[in-house]
């Protein structure tokens, strides 16, 4: 088998084989393909897509080459979430205590930040003594005990997917339908949860740009997880402007505190409750969605949540004493307030430049070396369609470093427009995707 | 400026800038650009393809990479010729005499073979003493008193496509008209004459398949001469069969000798005389490229071209006298001669296999260390079309290898396909592409 054969059947349009294609993951994971090659292959990839069965052999090969997580040493109904990402996404800090006040277990692996937008584990170390290097064995009895355990990557998942995204971040292939829905899907089949909800952002700053090349990604990664014998579902979620109003480590998990004592912010406790009467319905623990968004308000407010996100904090070492006492967090050195200088109405919150400038406060690391301040970061005041007055606060940047306040401000300025028309407020829900397809759930006009 | 951009503006199917087109040549030229970027972007101009103002700056980029030949020592009317290669092309050989005969100056700078394609230079040197190091003024000094000389690439022509076409090799990306394009004629721009001929071949065993495919491809490099002010022209020729009846060094020098003195296989005089006449035609020296044929076939009968030849091997230090007793040359140790099994007729003689077959007799190289035995080969007996009885002879192979027999001449008869009808005789000449477009040269029936 020659790879110069393989580029030249994708780059014609032919299918490719599941020898095949298991050759260029095997041998590129072994060194042994040479990166040119595969890029190659990828924008070829890019222009003639795949196949189902192409993308099924594609994430059969990306979850063999490397370890994967069998979960059966848990009892219980084991289900995984994943959203593909976005500025101010807090979700997990809110819906794994949801999701295991609900009886599901959950055993998540989660990352750490790079650029614009944060990691569940970056938030987390916002807690003294919080500790994310769990084994196996740790980590199966926390998830029994309380519910939910969260874990950096020490094993050694979908290496394909580690080199692969490499090589599409500086090759202009990464916007590949098969190429996204491969990555996703081989890291959760690897992660070993029978049940898999997705949130896939849609929106400026995401990913994918509009709904329909949503809604057509949402029905592969569907199919691809049922082929894997994955019940998984997709819900299609709006990323316009930033999720809620804080963007930081300390502010966002201040912020989930908040959402779990049931004073957060509409748009986002919105998100968590129909992600997780979403998890319900797939699992079939209700019988639709919108009984699981009651049950899960009646969760909310009975307060076991919160109380599941403490035991899971104390669980994996951190100090749960924070959680009365968010005061006690870490505060910023610096705190600048941005006031607008009109009236009118919030038309626009560029989700991508307020996680820049987050980053530049601190909040985030540019390159994996850096280190990052847990208290930085920004907390808005408004979101889009909110009506503001002229010397109304905008919001606030907090950072650690001096002389930053101009540039900061500036920065934050630019991401916000604001307009003298009236700006409906956007939708955070925009429908769902399983196995009978798409259903559309935004509200008419 | 970011590679990356560039990669993403022509996936996306929008054109490119000079500037943007000059920053990937000259960073891909400093090694500052790495090969998997590179590879991603030919692939996505293999798809999206470029505008004749991207490809002209493509052109341009690529023969400001490295040295470009002044022609302004030489009097005359300076004239370059080209063939897209093919097996038993020994065309240079023949119509260099004939050009020279015809008062145009050719300075030609050719290669050695690759694979089972063989080089001029490769020919040439199977005269003992034969010296293709040439300065710049013994060059210069030959083409005026002989009318031609060839010698090896010492200077550094287009270092860009000798780095991209060695990507292109191993990622198929080679087939793209653009690139083909811009690689022939960037070498031509470099190497000075202010007239170009471009032989492109069309066939199995060619570059291009088909003929729509070529005359877009000689449209394209036209329009890239006039460009730059070369006046170009493009005939397209056949390549289903090797040319001539000899595959390999010395014999095809041999069968040059032959054709110079109007001896010649009727397919390599045919091309050959078309070729001159196309050139005459293209400088304006004959009204048409019919009186150009008339002219050549006159030249020819008069033996000045052979002349030019003796002239021109003893000038760069051959042994001339090879000419007028062609026996002196080398004969290989083993010739065995394959007959038919069978009465039938001539349909097919796969050009790139025995182009391979020859190889493996000795008279290529598979990497660029070996050396090459210039005795070795294959004569033909027979050509598409003919007519033939069992136990004739097929063809000759001639080799320095013990025990080689049966392993060549199993190849041979593979190459060779026989059938019960009859079947036409190839046309040599499809047709001519200039500034006036494409005029099909075949006749019907």
């Amino acid at each position: 088998m020659r790879v110069y054969d393989i580029i030249t059947k994708k780059k014609l349009g032919e299918p490719l084989l599941d020898t095949e294609i298991d050759y260029v993951i095997k041998g590129y994971v072994a060194n042994e393909i040479p990166d040119y090659q595969i890029s190659a292959l990828l924008m070829a990839i890019y222009f003639n897509g795949m196949s189902m069965d192409e993308l099924i052999s594609l994430t059969k090969s990306m979850v063999e080459s490397g370890d994967q997580i069998d979960l059966s040493g848990i009892k219980g109904i084991k289900a995984d979430k994943h959203s593909t990402g976005g500025v101010g996404d807090k979700t997990s800090l809110v819906l794994l205590p949801l999701m295991a006040s609900s009886g599901l277990k959950v055993s998540k692996m989660s990352g750490r930040g790079l650029g614009h937008t944060g990691g569940t584990i970056d938030k987390l170390e916002s807690f003294p003594g919080f500790n994310i290097s769990l084994s196996s064995e740790e980590m199966f009895e926390i998830v029994d005990r309380v519910g939910f355990a969260i874990a950096g990557q020490t094993l050694n998942l979908v290496p394909a997917d580690k080199k692969l995204y490499a090589l599409r971040d500086v090759t202009a292939t990464v916007d590949s339908l098969p190429l996204i829905a491969s990555s996703i899907m081989s890291k959760k089949i690897a992660s070993g949860a029978d049940y898999i909800l997705l949130d896939v952002k849609i929106g400026k700053g995401a990913f994918m740009k509009d709904i329909d090349h949503a809604v057509e990604l949402a029905k592969v990664m569907v199919s691809i997880g049922e082929n894997f014998n994955r019940k998984t579902g997709v819900v299609l979620t709006n990323m316009e402007e930033p999720l809620g109003y804080a963007v930081g480590n300390a502010l966002e998990v201040i912020e989930a505190i908040d959402t779990l004592s049931g004073k957060g912010p509409d748009d986002f406790t919105t998100l968590c409750l129909f992600l997780n009467a979403a998890i319900l319905s797939l699992t079939g623990l209700t019988a639709s969605i919108d009984e699981g968004i009651i049950k899960t308000e009646a969760l909310l407010k009975s307060g076991v949540p919160l109380s599941k996100f403490k035991d899971f904090v104390a669980a994996q070492g951190g100090d749960a004493d924070y959680i009365d006492h968010p005061e006690r967090f870490n505060h910023a050195t610096y705190q600048y307030e941005i006031r607008s200088d009109i009236n009118g109405y919030i038309a626009e919150i560029d989700a991508e430049k307020i996680g820049i400038c987050s980053l530049m406060a601190g909040a985030g690391r540019e390159t994996k070396e850096q280190s990052i301040n847990h208290s930085a970061g920004i907390v808005l005041k408004v979101k889009v369609g909110d009506r503001i007055d002229a010397n109304d606060i905008l919001g606030t940047i907090y950072t650690g470093k001096e002389n930053m306040e101009k540039e900061l401000s500036d920065y934050f300025r630019q991401s916000i427009k604001i307009v003298t028309e009236s700006v409906p407020k956007p939708q955070v829900i925009i429908g769902i995707v399983d196995k009978n397809g798409f259903k559309d759930l935004r509200k008419k006009g």
